[in-house]
């Protein structure tokens, strides 16, 4: 590991995004980051820098929405740098302000973004992934993680790996990004054994990241640069950024022309989108169910799922399969792992009938 | 209609069974006999009055546990008689405490035995069904009304009806009562026509009810006797009565004999004996699942079943068929109409883990 490139590493933590599919849990005011979903005692943004400050230590900015610096400030007391957007401006802002900051503070500085709210099993593995994409980011290129795909999965985008790069022990040269794909391409990728799910986990120089996005969508390098060099500027410039996604903006340009790599992530991820995703990773309790909470206060029959008693209230489940039963205060969610997906609607449905305390 | 045998019928209603397939709605401090289960804007120990004082006026008489005497009392204050129990006795010695006094007070009363917690959907049909009953036990026979069976159900008993009875309309004599029977029995009993589901409601002289006691068990009938006769013999006699349901102590001994007749009843009769009887009471609402409470704080999608929602949480339903959701304020169950009768299970689990709080 190249332990000078390690020691230029900062990590870029964007935490943005409700969580509307793990709703009633997580909500506007109180977001899937910062909840403890794996009932390990630690948040997804606690757990996320955990598993960051062994590799940075202290170098670890996080960008959020204001509505939640003082929830992030309270969780991470120990971090010294919270970026508070005034409004979401989407991935590429978000993670190219504190780019364009780190860039005015040192040229050398390397960046990496790691979301906040994802699960990674293997910090190993994680850590050994990251030593060497730093150290091909030192070199100039963009490096995105590849995550090994464990199923077809039609949620992800998914990045192919072309011929390795040398003197590098797993990275290899990117050819390109690709969509979320149908199911049927979905199985062909993995099939291919070329292709691995985009994390949305980049590293670069903070110069490699801010000149690929000039290149591309110059007024908004330009407005991030400005904002770094003059933070009264932000509530000026900072409305009218472009609203785009750091993989649109420069990650898929960027392939297309040869300058990014792809370092295989050779550990478990989950970004635990939906209740589904959060059952996978949760073990089975000793009734059947998979319980995210009080075990004590669940009882069962004949039943198998995912039950999260977060009111403190007995829930009792009988004869259902793969059932999803999340209890809250105020809200009470019953479905399925397979409409997992579907519980976006209910918030949407309850952002139309007004009840914005629901959601 | 002989309204001289109408005017000497009292109503007895046994007020006692907690309803624990009804949990968590039903619990034994607050049983279903206490509650509104229908929507109707009155408990059905209330529906029952309301029911039975067209007929009988302020003729009615309760018999309740001491637990529920106050409760009963305030659901109904227009009641006149209301007989506390200082202990379960099953059905016979409640009914037969009351007909002791009743038989008492006037030798030609008639009593009637109609439960607090059935739903009967055609009030006229009743109406003449019990004028009828009323008739032929003003004979001497002991009469049960028999409800027409809709499915070959497993649930209830049965009554066989034999050849009618000379000089009534519909009334046949009983050749025989049957318990509970198996799916493939049950199915014969109402392919045949000749049965008919055993509701538990009897009318009868009081002294004919009491009379057919004392042939089989004729220390019960002496007991209840003295207890009429005197009031402060109960808390001494009651202890030691024999338990035992009206149904083998009176109606099988006496249909063995050819002393009991039936009244055909051509209503709709649901006796709400567990989630799924409680659904089929009620009407799908706007979204395809039934709802009995707050329509308006229900989300659904591609869902059909039971949700109660009686904690006033908003509960969303996703991709569930045949489910059923009964939200309270401290316990929750989901479950299926296929699981309804297993509800009793988590009761009983409840009991043993000593959680009375919620049973």
């Amino acid at each position: 590991m190249d332990t000078a490139a390690m020691n230029r590493l900062w990590a870029v933590v964007p935490a943005g995004g409700a969580g509307t599919r793990l709703w009633p849990l997580s909500r506007a005011a109180n977001p899937k980051f910062l909840l403890d979903l794996t009932g390990s005692g630690r948040t997804l943004i606690q757990a996320t820098a955990d598993r960051l400050e062994p590799l940075v230590g202290a170098r670890i900015v996080v960008v959020t929405g204001a509505a939640h610096e003082e929830a992030v400030r309270r969780q991470l007391p120990q971090l010294e740098q919270v970026i508070a957007e005034p409004s979401p401006r989407d991935s590429m802002a978000a993670i190219g302000l504190a780019a364009a900051r780190l860039e005015l503070a040192d040229p050398d500085f390397l960046i990496g973004s790691f979301a906040a709210d994802h699960v990674i099993t293997d910090e190993a593995a994680f850590a050994a992934c990251v030593g060497e994409a730093a150290e091909v980011a030192a070199g100039g290129l963009l490096v995105t993680i590849g995550i090994e795909p464990t199923h077809p999965a039609t949620g992800f985008g998914y990045v192919r790996g072309g011929e390795g790069l040398p003197g590098f022990p797993t990275a290899r040269v990117v050819t390109e990004f690709v969509e979320k794909p149908d199911a049927a391409r979905a199985e062909a990728y993995v099939r291919s054994g070329e292709y691995r799910w985009n994390a949305g986990m980049f590293l670069a120089r903070a110069s490699t990241l801010l000149d690929l996005l000039a290149e591309n969508h110059p007024e908004l390098a330009s407005g991030l640069r400005a904002i770094a060099a003059d933070a009264s500027l932000l509530p000026e410039i900072w409305p009218g950024l472009t609203r785009i996604a750091i993989d649109h903006a420069v990650a898929e340009p960027a392939a297309a022309v040869g300058r990014v790599a792809m370092v295989p992530g050779p550990f478990g991820w989950e970004d635990l989108g939906d209740f589904a995703a959060l059952a996978a990773m949760t073990p089975v309790g000793p009734y059947g169910l998979k319980v995210i909470g009080d075990e004590s206060i669940v009882l069962t029959g004949n039943a198998s799922g995912l039950v999260v008693p977060a009111a403190g209230r007995t829930v009792a489940v009988i004869g259902l399969e793969d059932v999803v039963v999340v209890d809250t205060g105020d809200a009470l969610l019953v479905t399925t792992y397979a409409c997992a997906q579907d519980v976006k609607a209910v918030v949407d449905e309850l952002k139309q009938r007004g009840r914005t305390d629901l959601t």
